[in-house]
């Protein structure tokens, strides 16, 4: 490694301490909602470090944020990046390190080709896409969803906060509302933490990721019936709440029917009128069972809807199913795992193929383009917490692998097997 | 009964009525929470009901709603009523009932008083108590604990909703804030209805309420640790949801273990940071157990003690323990429930003696001095919810009954008895 490349690996260190600021906790995690004033403080200062760079920056209709490099008039780009935005008291790598890995890996092609003269196949646009974490606005996976047509955006903008505050109304209120519909992707790149401990335990620096699990994802509403709860006896009593949590029970007891094989969770419940002497007559939440084996989900799916029946009955409520969305084991490109793999293979990375748990806005882009997902170790697979942790010598090697891989997209190497 | 009489009952109903349209709701309920407009509108009209009439009225410090009859220059009072305020869409008998039939009770005696010149032994006071509920300001019979002594009213006025907003600010918004204590009681009555459904079942008019039941009010803290729903692997997770959940479900066993004498509820359940891919690190909930028996409850609470630490190993959570509020089985004064006993005989009223499993501003007033407490039945026990209903025919015979008994206490009936 020359000494230049040992620089600005350290820049990279700095910069990412410099990012991390942005709406920083106390517990040295970040609080960036997407939209929030953190997050407006982040764009800027994202935008003025892009520009600094020679890239152009611009907003399209949803709040997506490019840096653009035009050297190849007319082409196409190699999009790659990720999200800024973070869940609620969460940690400063999600997303983030995607974001600003991409920037770096852009800073220094674009100095190649400057130093070489060298004019890549296609352009190059750094992104930080609007609202993966889908915290404050539902659905996550806004921006990318919009971009890649899963999504209207007038929908989009209209979708409110919890304070009944638009999309529309918070991109505005931090100068992030652009028009258009961006650049037009012709690869994707992203790099992302691994957000559980399968790599830290193998040893590999490098994830090539070859698919997502597959996922079922319900709305649930539990009915019940306003009573009180000091006076009305429990034969009379629809409890709500009851009928919720032995919903949350029963999801985990599914779980430990398939150990290591299926992931099920309730992240969000709330409770209706939620006052402490009436008992709750509704309760909405958000269950999700995920499984790299389809038939696994099939069955935990099944079991679930047994176990529904036998809780509408035990607490005297009516469960309702409301929105759902359900998508099978999905495959990235196996000619973009395969360059990656080369990739790894040249820098002498370890690495090996791994499958994505959580969903990312390289799983919307994978649909359009062909896309090169990569991750880099969790500390004890800690993720959406403060004290999320990626080792400095981890994220530098992914930022070297992230601009291998871009600079062999922009090259057009994937050119050939995909014509 | 007389046609005036007739006259008057009926009167009483359509009053009861327009009282029924403040913050009416869709479904026949209402929606009042102390101090919103809907309760500032509903007080305004009832100063003018009671005014009308020729009572004074006065707030006191915690917005207490007193209209004033003094005939006995220089004597305590005689206070009677409820509280006007209700949980969210809510039933329109809780509280707003006894409120009114004191005011109609106590112009009917005024009216005696003035056509015979008798001069009672004491003043009479009508009280539409502040924030009987607790459902938008914790805790609940805010306004009587004020009054009473049990709670600082500076504690109470900087007690702050959901939104931040404190009790004091409440009151100044809808006008209520007042000065001072309130007058000195010497007697209390208070008529509500039952909530439950043991009076309709056993087919009596009026319930002569003899004690109430002893609760164990907990908050639980449950602590987790904010992880990936999708990819934290489920033998690392620490979810403070799951292990809410658990305890809500616990509290129901509980309860079946004791059939018809324990009453167990959560109302209140709040999930942190509740975002659909995080899982949860904290759940706030509020969890009662109420017995008649002292020693059903104190069974009952070993064994939710006993759950909690099987729950905290099974969920790898922490249950801290908050504030709690437990009270025992506390009886009202028995020469107050004679005086009643011999109303409703004169009165020709079928009636047996009740305890009271919800919590009334009478069980704070009975601490102070000797307190009667009426109920009425209630159809199919139905309570806190829109569809609560009592026979017109019921609250006429419960407003005849009011009437009698306070007629009684102004009169001293009960000074014999406690010289």
């Amino acid at each position: 490694m020359s000494t230049q490349f040992f620089h600005q690996d350290e820049r990279f260190v700095r910069d990412f301490g410099v990012l991390s600021q942005f709406g920083a906790t106390e517990n040295g995690g970040v609080h960036r909602l997407a939209g929030s004033a953190a997050d407006g403080e982040q764009r800027r200062w994202f935008t003025e470090l892009l520009e600094s760079e020679g890239f152009r920056v611009e907003f399209d209709q949803v709040g997506n944020q490019f840096g653009l490099l035009e050297l190849a008039a007319g082409a196409p780009y190699v999009v790659v990046g990720s999200h800024l935005d973070s869940q609620p008291t969460a940690g400063k790598y999600d997303g983030a390190y995607g974001v600003l890995a991409a920037a770096h890996a852009a800073f220094r092609l674009a100095a190649e080709w400057r130093s070489t003269g060298a004019v890549p196949q296609y352009n190059l646009a750094v992104v930080n896409w609007f609202n993966e974490e889908g915290a404050r606005f539902k659905p996550s996976m806004m921006g990318s969803s919009v971009y890649t047509g899963k999504m209207a955006a007038t929908a989009a903008l209209a979708v409110q906060d919890p304070d009944g505050v638009t999309v529309s109304e918070a991109l505005q209120s931090i100068g992030c509302m652009g028009s258009g519909t961006g650049p037009t992707a012709a690869y994707c790149a992203e790099i992302h933490i691994e957000q559980g401990r399968s790599m830290e335990r193998d040893g590999v620096t490098i994830g090539l990721v070859d698919s997502n699990w597959a996922a079922n994802k319900y709305e649930f509403v539990v009915h019940g019936e306003q009573s009180h709860t000091g006076s009305t006896v429990i034969a009379d009593r629809k409890d709500a709440l009851l009928g919720a949590s032995m919903l949350v029970v029963a999801a985990r007891e599914i779980a430990d029917r398939f150990p290591g094989v299926l992931h099920t969770s309730v992240g969000q419940l709330n409770v209706y009128p939620n006052s402490p002497v009436v008992v709750p007559s509704r309760v909405n939440l958000l269950l999700d069972l995920r499984s790299a084996d389809e038939a696994v989900l099939a069955e935990a799916d099944q079991l679930l809807h047994d176990r529904m029946l036998e809780i509408e009955q035990a607490a005297d409520v009516r469960i309702e199913k409301g929105s759902s969305h359900c998508w099978p084991v999905m495959p990235y490109q196996p000619e973009g795992v395969d360059l990656a793999e080369k990739a790894a293979v040249d820098l002498g990375l370890s690495y090996r193929k791994v499958k994505t748990l959580a969903g990312h806005d390289s799983t919307n882009m994978k649909d359009i383009v062909p896309t090169v997902m990569l991750f880099v170790p969790s500390v004890e697979g800690i993720s959406h917490n403060e004290h999320e942790y990626t080792r400095d010598e981890d994220i530098v090697a992914g930022l070297h692998m992230l601009t291998d891989v871009v600079r062999r997209l922009c090259d057009g190497e994937l050119d050939a097997r995909n014509s």
